[in-house]
């Protein structure tokens, strides 16, 4: 595999800084935090590592030199929006940039992008198929013209009364893969797998690796601990950060090398990315970063 | 304690046949299902073993005088409508008929009814709670007027889509009875407590007992058990029903051993009403009054 | 279901003694010991409550008068032999003998026999299945013919170096299982299912109710104890005795309510035959008679 | 084994009263309390059901009367004072009256008394050795010329402050038990074996059965149950009623299924005595009493 | 955090030394042993690494130029008597050497001593308490003047019959730092908590934090191993020593993920250092270095 | 201790690659595979880093230099047949070659070589043994006679059909290590401990150190894990490899901190020789290599 890490946690540095500083502490990838220019809408996002709206063949040359002097490869450019949005206006920036995230992967031959399938976070799973029917194989069809393959994160974006009571990413649990996959069957969808996601929601982030192995296409390693001292007052039907913190790898519940003795099992050998969403690491720049290396450090007891 | 069963599970029976069951198999007490007469609108509800409609003092003479003559004592008189419905009609026969189950109550001299709060199940706990805020003092109030305790079930009423996403109690977490009982502090408003609803919440259904005790009226004896295999393919973002199953007593996840140890050293002395909601049980009057008889042999273990 | 005990551990009782005491102790039915007439080779064999070796309707007619004046049916025929013996005299035996159960089992009207399939012990379960092949399609056809059910039992018969390193049974596992009645899909073979068994043998003895709950004919209620200070000595590819005690229903590792849980939930509601085969209670005939009456109140915790 | 209780729950019952409710309540046995008439000095201590102090022949074949009449034996004389305490006149009653139970004992022919070592509770268990030496030989030796067994029990009598550090019985764990019996190898001294104070000693109460099942002569039936949350606060110093509950069998954290799997095994076929020392089941005679059905009815599951 | 060593295991190297070592290492701090110049009187106690006893202004300009020229900061000065010796001498050394170590902290910029509370060990905590008003009162006013915080180290000091029943250190348990802190509420009392005396104490050592997570001025990182089998011989009764054994971080029980992960979530930013009592990691210097990088390299997965 | 790893894994690398790469990573030793050269008979055999067959004390002279020059130690010489096999030739082979490595490990000055005691697979352990008392002996004698000590390795070399039921090792538990050190109580006769195979015996691989301790001469660091689901099927009368999966350590089911905290303790301070069988990370030599590192990285945790 290829640990790295998703670049929005250091805004505050450019490209290159952020190539230089994974190549140092000896990360083989990143994941580029591509959001459209312009102003955050949440935490984490709204960051812009590539600006892939006008991106030319001359600008992927300049990024492939830059990996090639840093020695660090790019696993996937990220952008987590909602295309399903019920806000129209905002669902079509989000399918728009999407594309132009698709042809910047297809110009810098990375082939490889990360989004969401987003979500009416107020209707329910069925409610919002046929929005999805709609909007994901025109989608997915013009990743596959262009060769290149959508990681979808299994992350319910579901946090807070904001987001109550579905959360803004339909694709959060395997029933839902796998009616995802029955209905568009092309190789070009596939997943960004987030263990962490399924702490919270109580699943076996382990066993379900057997049979999704082979669509998993990037790996997105964050840690979540159940804080059940909060759960006995609130229970499952609270919001989720009512009963459970994000923690850098390894202060959370995952048992990592369970977790990677399966996934070398299945054959997986792409990019392990660290999220970082632990509260207790933000701040300074110099704290982020050290969260990244502390991250990079626990993880290559398990990842070489 | 005294150990009983809530009728509802044998609508077939009438009310004398209920109590000469109860008092020939050894149980102490009844929960008397008191619904509106009329036709159930769901599974166990619309069970009507005593009108209270136009209940009198006369009434009242000749059913003591059946449980004089059975030995079997009324826990309490239950009704488990939606008195927050967001269709008014409903929400107005519901708070209706609670003031009749508290009249009969009265009338009947065992000072305990049994229903829920209610809730718009489309609207979150902080919109929902204007509306509570609304109904349930001159409830408690009509309550208190008439020596009678109200003991609210924390059930969160949320089984399938019909009652997505929040279901039709708002009472189903500790959080919320504190809240709740900040809101109301008379001492006719209590609750009746089934610790099986905690299961699939993932609560701790024993420690909670330390700090409500004293306002634990009644107690309802059903257990749940959590079906990991399909939890794992859902997640606690979906319905309840998709991971979890209600049983009999010793056959779900309840220790119920360790429940009644703290339960005892809390000072409760109250019924104890076994409710049967495990379809494997149902069917032909013999197999639930099976039911009900397994139960209690079963419980006797741990009450005397 | 109905609660009942294999007669095979009270050998000194007549056929009306037996069922006699199962009456009055408030059992449902019986598993009767229908081994040839003659001395045991083992333990817990050779005894013989029904000789169906020239049984008759008169017979079926006379036992069946028994069984309506103490109210205790048979739940089946049992004896559990080695059809697939290397010695192919004794092999013989058992398949004659056991188309002698098929007979009276569908005389008597109660259509369902228990036996074992057999193994050469020395020999893998590859190099005996060519054995099986000849040997069980024509006994099955037999007992589709008289519409009698055979139950299997999952029980390995390895116990000590007597029968290393096979046992003499070779339907022990759901892999196996399920191969068998792929080779052969009739109705007519099923499975006499011990949960005992899976203890030693360190599988879910719950979950794979689900699977193969329809074949499910006759239950054995038996429980065993893995002893791991003996384990911890000698590893699993010792002599199953050397590091498992078979125990009363309550005395062992069996998690009874979790199985009795699911197995209501698929459906079942065929007998529970108690099996002692408990060494601490062997012995006189009242110790024995206990340990089937202790056992009894133990699972109708669990059994109605 | 047969299964009784101890008598010192119910100081309000007369001698005849006592087997009269054991007889009618299915009871096979109860040690009788047997402490010199007088005033008791701590909680269940003090009650005299038997008094031993001029028991002669006479008296022994009237209370053997008794017993036959009411079909229950006595399974022991019980009386647990402190024969090490460091005030000598108080040590110097308790030696006396510990041989007025082994005269009666003797004279019953039931050949067993329980009781505890002592202890100078201010004093290491090296410290209390040599009067260990002083009191224990001679004391056992006039048993060993009556016939007549010893079981002490395993109970550490430390409590609260009073007790502080030692308690006031040295025989609390299995280090001392052999170091007790290398001293005195006499047959005539062995144990009183109550799981529940291995509880909260955090020691295992099961695997210890293998090593001194043969000298275990009567066993105690006493439930416990460890309050983590209170021990979180106070930890093991603490003074062992901060931080555990005494509860009726069933009410605690005792696995009794795998107790008694092993207790079987070892061939233990004695006496199994309840005793209630759970305060949510004190009070009023009838709770008491119903605390020692509840507890009979439990253990039935695994006792015949 | 900042990660460093307590230089007590490390008696045979002299002050430049050490820092030397920890910066070559990679360490950020050290916590200095600055008993007085002497004899030590049990194991890890008596070294002197700064000589507090006549410490100028001018010592502490040479001893902040080593740290600056290594670049490892003390962490803090520690010294670990017993101020509440019965032997009123030594507790009279312990009460003026401690204030010595307040004014060197003073003078060298560090604002941080690490102590115990101490202790008579054979008496309760109850009567200790008087003494404890008297000593130290006003000792943490003399820190308080001089803007010196004090931690306390929660270890009980009970390890063999030396210090049977009570430990040499009151300061072992929650309950009792509630009452120390209700007592001397000025925050220039705080603790020097290590979580490994939790373990034996069979205490939370997680979520302890959470309530005094802002008087936590030190760590110490030491792990602990609970030996069952042993455990099972003695119980709890018997000396610690007898039941656990100290070993190095990541050789214990200590989940010490789980322990940062609450520690950062509560804002803890101080110095963590490595305290060395693992026998096994004793003898000559090169394996006391030796313990000292395994345990920095194995705690720098979960500290950066 | 002394961290490396088994050669066998690298048959690609000469015996200065092998060193020389040990030496680049900070591996302070490696067991060298010495299989007569010609054509391995299964994975992981048939690999010669040294060829003992003609070794000479210049060849010693010549290896010596390379590891010092390398700063890499030999930790023993490793070569694992049958030779108890029901081939004659086989065995002989065997016998002979062993020798040859006792001859060259003491010309090395090494005096440490491992293997296995062998086995007809078909027989049992009683029916192995005489063959064993013929041929291990000697082999002992042998090594006593030039000082070398053997280590045996505990794995029980049973896989697949190919090995059934035995396995070609009769060392596999500690029952039969007993045996074995009784029968021949030299100490040149040891054991070269791996954990992983205690694993899917289901024994504690921890506890065993405490009585084998002193004759544990090498270990090797392999991990396994159990895949429970596959175990659900077949359950352990299948082959072993039906059921688990061999993994690096730390992706596996051993609890390495738990390992080496009592592996300390017992004073073990020998060579800790990773040996990769791991399939997930065969391939490529990059990544065998990769796979030793990743291996170090997570042992250096707990080995200095």
């Amino acid at each position: 595999m290829k640990l790295g890490f998703l670049s929005a946690i250091v805004p505050d540095l450019s490209l290159e800084e952020v190539l230089t500083f994974a190549g140092r502490e000896g990360f083989e990838c990143v994941e580029l935090a591509c959001w459209p220019v312009g102003k955050a809408q949440r935490r984490y996002a709204g960051v812009t590592h590539l600006d892939v709206a006008a991106f030319t063949a001359d600008d992927a040359a300049r990024v492939n030199e830059l990996c090639a002097k840093t020695g660090v490869a790019i696993s996937g450019l990220g952008y987590y929006p909602n295309p399903l949005s019920p806000d129209a206006a905002e669902a079509q920036v989000a399918i728009a940039h999407i594309k132009k995230l698709i042809d910047a992967a297809a110009l810098l031959g990375i082939n490889q992008m990360n989004t969401f399938i987003g979500r009416d976070w107020r209707l329910s799973v069925d409610e919002n198929w046929p929005r999805f029917l709609e909007v994901w194989p025109p989608l997915v069809q013009y990743a596959e013209d262009r060769d290149v393959r959508i990681g979808i994160e299994n992350c319910p974006m579901f946090f807070t009364d904001d987001e109550w009571p579905g959360g803004k990413n339909l694709a959060h649990s395997p029933a839902i893969w796998r009616r995802m996959f029955e209905a568009i069957p092309s190789k070009s969808l596939g997943l960004n797998y987030d263990p962490s996601h399924f702490v919270w929601q109580m699943m076996d982030y382990v066993q379900v690796l057997r049979e999704f192995g082979e669509r998993i296409y990037h790996v997105h390693a964050k840690d979540a601990r159940l804080d059940r001292e909060r759960l006995n007052e609130v229970g499952i039907l609270a919001n989720p950060n009512d009963y459970h913190t994000p923690k850098l790898p390894g202060l959370g519940d995952i048992d990592w090398g369970r977790f990677f003795s399966v996934l070398t099992d299945v054959g997986y050998d792409g990019p392990v990315a660290i999220e970082v969403e632990d509260r207790a690491y933000e701040g300074a720049l110099e704290r982020r970063k050290a969260a990244i290396i502390q991250s990079g450090r626990y993880l290559r007891q398990f990842v070489n």
